[in-house]
């Protein structure tokens, strides 16, 4: 999708995701090894009383079901930030998560090829609870120019 | 550490972190695949004139490191969230990322057996360029009572 079709408010609906427990081990293995993610036996002491998943596996299975969609397409130019990422609620083994990303913010680049588009997603789990909610921005081709101007202030 | 240890302004140097060719395809494949991230053709072509890592992944190998660096132990209690992370610079194959933490605040839960600590990260690539920001939250048990009081306001 091109700058000029994302519009604000609209929402997309992603593929369920599910988090299978090797992955969320592999996962943690290397990007989070805390005992809350990496040993059984301490994590059943714990808070949540047995593995969570690492909250950065969570936000890159999330940001893999939106690249999955399809609507980033060849004019995804990069992202530029996250912001307000909110671990709301544990993620477990075989847990589904489910996510929708609405269109919240679009600036058009002092450039006018491109403009930035802010998505914000939030994900619940088969149970319906809010576990995750972010927003992320990236820069998008335009197809037409779409420079700021007067008339966009 | 415990939540009474980390003081504002403390700093942490993480060990420097190599990002290998065939982990930044790994991580993308599964988690971002995106034309940028995955497709050396296109991406030559690109506006980076070649492959660069996925964000998450950035952002998930940092938070490893500051994992490694043992000051989060069993007195972490899970993340609550991530705030302004910026991408600011590409990440290639063969970067070596050289991350600080810094502690920038903190407040004591309601609860007193715990409190939130914000930590900033601050990622350099080899040529000294920053290429990531941000701030993670998490609570963190307490040795003794840190309930808020009229003293701390």
């Amino acid at each position: 999708m091109y700058y000029e079709e994302f519009e604000i408010g609209q929402q997309f609906v992603l593929e369920p995701r599910t988090m299978p427990a090797e992955e969320i081990e592999q996962f943690a293995r290397r990007y989070d090894p805390q005992w809350l993610h990496i040993d059984p036996g301490s994590a059943e002491q714990g808070p949540f009383h047995g593995i969570i998943a690492s909250g950065f596996h969570t936000v890159s299975a999330v940001w893999g079901q939106w690249i999955e969609s399809g609507h980033l397409g060849r004019q995804s130019v990069g992202g530029t930030g996250l912001s307000s990422l909110r671990w709301l609620h544990p993620v477990r083994a075989g847990d589904v998560l489910r996510t929708t990303a609405e269109v919240v913010s679009k600036v058009p680049s002092a450039r006018g090829s491109r403009g930035a588009v802010t998505i914000r997603f939030e994900t619940v789990n088969q149970e319906g609870k809010l576990v995750m909610t972010c927003e992320g921005t990236g820069l998008i081709q335009a197809r037409n120019s779409v420079a700021p101007s007067a008339a966009d202030a």
